[in-house]
């Protein structure tokens, strides 16, 4: 291995020009110093890439952390298979933490982490502060960002899906079929993803020449009874749509069942649309016609990724958005008119 | 924190009758050790909870590893969460390990988690091999079995579901509803809980008064396509039957498949029980009638089991079956004659 040479606290303390007390603070997370020295020297920490002496060895640990902010959802499943065998395949294991909140990663976790060691961390659909970001780089911990609910800091790593086309590609199939009045249901209006399958089911509506109604667009979070009370809501409409695209597979079952209580066939009185293509979906009922987001594939990037920055390889931290694509099964068809 | 007084290897050797060297080649995993020595020094380290010194620190780390042979299914999720909400309350986290094959836990495994310290292990539906029990006894790593596919072995702890009562309420359900001619869909014939609820279903049938029909007993893995086949099967027998009990809620999602493939309703036409209750168990459609297995609180109780372990309390080997419950919901009922 060859042997890196290594910055030292005291080239850092002189570069921000601190003393080496206060970049030890900062190293160890600790509160006392003002914000914009801690973030000046985080910088040039990062910068430098100043590894910690822990005294446990320096090789691999073997331990890759997977930090969801909740894992209700067989999505969540899927990110754990990707990065379980990307982690495999390196000989590592995949160490799940769940925040318990809907916050970011909270000093708890980040915490609990620093008192054992790791070779990396994937942040699942989470935002991460700058603060938190600074706290793991200071503690030399390489980290991905994996769906990221909000724009990534500058510097941080980051695999999505491509939100905006799936959200185009789906509302332009639904026109294609003639539905020219087509709800919509999304996740948090806070989250980017949700925002950017919005965007791109309004470009397909706009590019149509149609407008955008917007008692149409409805957020809820991802999961079956937000799809459930929103199809009701929308169904209810004096005008109701004769389409409706939910953010996730997961809300387009809940669309299913508020179809099925107000007497409505899928999809003879009603089209539906997806998003992720979860396992079960190509065998609901109807199979769901969905917008496939490679969940493995991103989780298994993203672990390669933090693995290589742990290695020091590829440090630049790179955002990869991967393609989604359109799977038409038989969830959607004309509309009945 | 308390010094407590530990056992030492002379003392071990003495009382097995067997020499210091003897004690230690079977601590270390080594093969040289007749079986009936090797049993008698490791019920005797089991017994007096001989612990390792590692060298590093005798405090808790924090993790608890929990091994899976596949994580295919939302199952797996469902087992996740409840050992991830248990590790959470004890400010542990959960590593996954996947075996990749589905043989019990290999040597790779247990190789990397030796390189390692962990706070135990919680192995899922997978046979532990006396052997491999003695390596993992002999790291003082205390472990507990989910959900065991085979009998587990003496002083194994181990934590299941009441799969016999569950196969016996499914069955005496569609009984009660006026079915005869029932057909059952279980796991592979090798593991138990496929047998137990096979037995169940025997059992129903039997104190009935009514025949055991061998062909209407198909053994599939626990997936959708074994419901899909096997339920294929099952509805082209010349004399077909009027209900289904799946041994598992995906396969009753392929048998599902398989009735709507051949024109069949459910439950007009066919009556299907599953058994699981995932969470989309409730919002699929029909809704399914199924044998409810607490998956969350049978992890999180072995998560509990073990971090007790651990900390050197509990350490008789319990063996725990919860409760299961049949949710009858839209899938199952009367025979249409």
């Amino acid at each position: 291995m060859p042997v890196k040479r290594r910055v030292t606290i005291a080239q850092i303390a002189e570069e921000a020009g601190v003393s080496v007390p206060t970049v030890s603070k900062v190293i160890n997370g600790r509160p006392e110093v003002a914000p914009e020295t801690r973030q000046r020297v985080e910088r040039l920490l990062h910068k430098h890439g100043y590894q910690r002496r822990t005294g446990q060895g320096d090789g691999p640990v073997g331990l890759l952390d997977l930090v969801f902010a909740e894992i209700e959802s067989p999505w969540a499943m899927e990110l754990v298979r990707g990065a379980e065998s990307a982690a495999h395949e390196a000989a590592a294991s995949v160490v799940i933490s769940v925040l318990h909140t809907h916050a970011g990663p909270g000093r708890d976790w980040l915490e609990r982490i620093a008192a054992r060691r790791t070779d990396g961390v994937i942040i699942v659909g989470s935002r991460v502060s700058a603060r938190q970001q600074g706290q793991l780089s200071a503690r030399s911990l390489p980290f991905v960002v994996v769906d990221p609910e909000g724009e990534p800091a500058p510097g941080v790593a980051s695999v999505g899906a491509t939100n905006w086309h799936g959200g185009l590609a789906a509302t332009r199939h639904l026109l294609d079929l003639g539905h020219t009045r087509i709800g919509m249901i999304s996740g948090p209006a806070d989250m980017l993803c949700s925002r950017a399958r919005i965007d791109g089911y309004r470009a397909a509506l706009e590019t149509a020449g149609l407008p955008i109604d917007p008692e149409l667009i409805r957020h809820g979070d991802f999961l079956v009874n937000s799809g459930h009370d929103h199809g009701h809501a929308l169904l209810s409409l004096p005008n109701p749509p004769t389409a409706i695209f939910a953010g996730s597979d997961m809300q387009a079952f809940g669309v299913f069942e508020a179809a099925r209580q107000r007497g409505l066939r899928v999809p003879q009185d009603l089209s539906v649309v997806g998003f992720d293509d979860l396992p079960l979906s190509s065998s609901a009922w109807p199979p769901l016609t969905t917008v496939r987001q490679p969940l493995q594939e991103m989780a298994s990037l993203a672990a390669r990724m933090v693995l290589a920055m742990s290695r020091g390889e590829g440090t630049e931290a790179r955002r990869v958005e991967l393609a989604t694509d359109l799977v038409v099964r038989d969830s959607t068809a004309t509309p009945r008119v």
